[in-house]
């Protein structure tokens, strides 16, 4: 049953630049507000932003086992993406990973389980986005499944989809609809910048939304 | 039943920033270790300490309508109070809030929800204490209150209480005790003072505090 | 029945300096993959690097009198370690007791329950890990124990083990085994000198230790 | 400042004994979807459905001091409602305390911490709804508060407020409201009654709410 | 964007049932150890067990509108698996709904969220998994999707998949694989009835399962 | 590294089936309030209280491995006591296992991870306390203790230990304090009835503990 599929479908590094300079909240909001892992993954440091394609991995609770498999499948641009079969706060992931993986080009990793050398991993800037920090260690002793459709902290990850990641939280963005959502990011950034402007001259957001005359009709009282 | 009550008293800006001084750990102790939020409400960013006028905002799980009506209720020397009527870690608050509310001189955000775009809230020097980090989306369809009475993470907030908020955490001063606790804080802080005096100079807290003779009373051996 | 153990052996600062300068993963690995606090542990500010002879405290909750007991037996080289005997969040500990604790040497601070002066700490240097950071206020009514085994954060502690703490977490070393496990650490970072040296040059983890007849005898699928 | 209120207006026992028979969830739409308790207060034993005035305590961690002294300020028809200064699971409350509670006629617990004696307490007939269930010891050393205004699992609790509690939750009925409350409970039973019978006539709630044309019209699409 | 999708496959009801029998954690082990889902999803009382045909729902935290939609496309042997798109404990479905679904033959209930009229789902024998138990009222204002893929508790859910729950929790088995794990499920069942005979006869484990030598061969020591 | 002792010294079963006639708060008590595990420790189906011998299992996470080893080292009286390396929510247990355990005498487990069978448990009256109930299979790869000292749920136990537990928890009393704790039981037993008749003749516990005069002094004022 377990399984590593070797030949997946990316997404352009064109469009996934595009998406990093984006960002998480604006790539969200972009494609419908769907999409955004749960609140609990946090970067282990902060001011990093990327994005990547997503080679997943399935691994057992505190068994590292597949990461090793995946760090072959990898590639320049892309990102790993790690779900547990059961809940674990091990520390699956430290430097000797990141140093082989920036070898190989991978921008990062987002995983729902514990991560370690956290001090080493600033220091040569490899972001990670996890559910815990812990040093726990892990065995190798189960195997798991890299590049099949897995659920990472509560998010569908499709091997190839674009992962966006940044100091507000990890989304993903199906591959296929990659150029739709950067299209949508950038128009939304647009309509941002000329809300800004009126903000800073000193518009209302009643009046920018023009929400007043529907708070209005759904009764809300001034008093 | 949805209200916005327009005209609220606020405490003086003179007894505000003085209170903001002493920082919360040294006003929660000075008015009888009450008033403290849960702990789960963190800074977005390190090393802010502010005061500020409650500006309190009652909203719907991921709905952000009430937080428009309340910048326009929002002055200078302000602080919103935003809790939800259920529980959301939805990213209601981000740049373009921040824009607007530093316009009109709003001093920051409390919110027992999410909060999104760290890094230019950040940036822009606009605190923000928060129960969660997200960029999830949120509607503006269901009403709420304008300042009126309500709980936030645990704690009575009344429309022109003081907030105070450092890195320690979040506590509310009633607005009508601030002058008191003001006066209570500073001969706390001078107290310390000598304490901290004392300490350096090799005193033990056991001597500092009078505890021995009550330890022993209490049974305390030493083998 | 509360007691105050005076006498207690401590291990060599010579062992505790070593097992410091090797950090909490390598040490975690070095004794067979035990004593690591769970992972709710976390320093109060990055970049912290410690390792000191445990001062067990045993207090009551939200009551903060044993850490008074406490500083008069520790001294240099030390750090105190304080478990609540039911859950608490309280913040025990401040600026005060750091400066205290770091006139006698004390290097700092475990604690399975609130901080408070974060700002203050960081500042003076005086390093905490804790579960919460709370100005909640204690009180000095209750009894408890000082250099008796605790359980702190999940973990069995004894007086004059070996607390090695930095940014990965904090982990417990016994006393009497102090010895072989810095010499496993020694050799465990040898051996990952030479791992990462592999790894630079692009070889892959699986090549490294040697995984792929395993994995292929465990029916690992590559399609 | 510790005090005790001796004498608080409560409210009729006709209403509240009328709230007690339309439950937690009618009662808490009936009064506008607020004053709810989170949802972690769960009875101890199911099949409760109570409703009393609120006699308020405070405590402190770990310490029923205060419920002793709240005891002798109960009488029938009242609820005690207790909720500790800083978060605790301890166990405050077991069936001693309950056989002198039902002695004066008391109905019931509600207790945002810990609760003991389970089975004789359901044993005995008297319900309690609690955050934890614990036997741990308290002590009784730090006072607080009876019949003070407290928030209790995230809701403002006045004494004499009218408490309803059953399988469903904890929900809070201010005083001065409980007429107008139980007749908007009366309304909302007699209009459910009426959507119940065409529900089980096979009428579908798009139909019984008139949702067909608002969703038509917010763009949902049948495919 | 928000869909309903009319016409989905269903699993036949034939092995739904069979599925039902052999209760969660045989189908969970019969497909390989996954689908389950995440372990706070409860039963609102004991006792129940039931298979059915997933009509999945997505929507908004504390709004119900989507259920209403679901109802009417829900049929004979299906269960209705809601999810939010941001966490809510809002109390979504009570009788009412109950009443509605039960007409149409619908078996339960999953929601990643809250669940009201606990004790009149129970005397109706309407059984439902989830997340929470909160009278928390809902509104009916934002749109979501019936019958799309989604995550409900960590899990993927495509309607028309099977879904099993018990007092154990609640798994779910792809439409297309049901066949081949109600095989599985019952070579398990068979499997296990010989070694629940062995274990009577007073065998052990170790022998059982032949687990000796390889215990030996991995380094265990009986001392 | 990995062993299992063999020989445990275990306490007199007279001894521990006194201790489970008083049950866990009151034994709790009765040795000075210490023991207690922590409150997420929960039984599977409510009315057990058993008492017995501890046979300690440390097991890698969702491996079950060791169970399988501790079954032969467990005799009548005992009771297991399971503790993961690192945190799991797996069903590491099951109707076979205690089918097996259940031939040998034993009374029950306590685990700080998963269970399930939770229906068939309850029908064979085998009580487990549990901290998850959960399907989640587990594995038999790695190597683990039996009969250590480990730490359950924030609690030491050591094996031989007495284990009590009842619908309020699960508590531990040293293996050489057994005797001193139940005589302390059976005092507080004593104690407990005495008060018990006094409150049921009306008494407040305000003065059956003598707390007036103190709780002046400590500045408690009525209004």
């Amino acid at each position: 049953m377990p399984v590593v599929v070797q030949n997946i479908e990316r997404t352009s590094l064109q469009l996934v630049d595009g998406l990093a300079k984006s960002g998480v909240s604006t790539v969200h909001e972009a494609q419908g507000r769907v999409g955004l892992m749960q609140s609990f993954m946090r970067p282990i440091y902060p001011g990093g932003r990327i994005a990547g394609n997503a080679v997943t991995v399935s691994v057992a609770p505190a068994d590292n086992t597949m990461i090793h498999v995946a760090v072959e499948q990898a590639r320049a641009g892309d990102i790993l993406v790690v779900a547990p079969t059961s809940p674990s706060d091990a520390g699956y992931f430290g430097e000797l990973f990141a140093t082989a993986l920036k070898e190989r080009g991978v921008r990062g990793l987002i995983i729902e389980a514990g991560c370690r050398d956290i001090r080493e991993l600033q220091e040569m800037g490899f972001p990670v986005w996890s559910r815990y920090i812990s040093s726990q260690g892990t065995v190798k002793e189960t195997l798991g499944d890299v590049n099949v459709p897995i659920v990472c902290a509560g998010t569908l990850v499709n091997p190839g989809d674009v992962i966006v990641a940044d100091d507000d939280g990890v989304c993903v963005v199906p591959r296929h609809t990659a150029g739709d959502v950067l299209a949508a990011a950038h128009a939304r950034e647009e309509k941002e910048a000329n809300n800004r402007a009126r903000f800073i001259a000193g518009e209302l957001g009643l009046d920018v939304y023009g929400m007043r005359e529907k708070l209005s009709a759904k009764g809300l009282k001034y008093v």
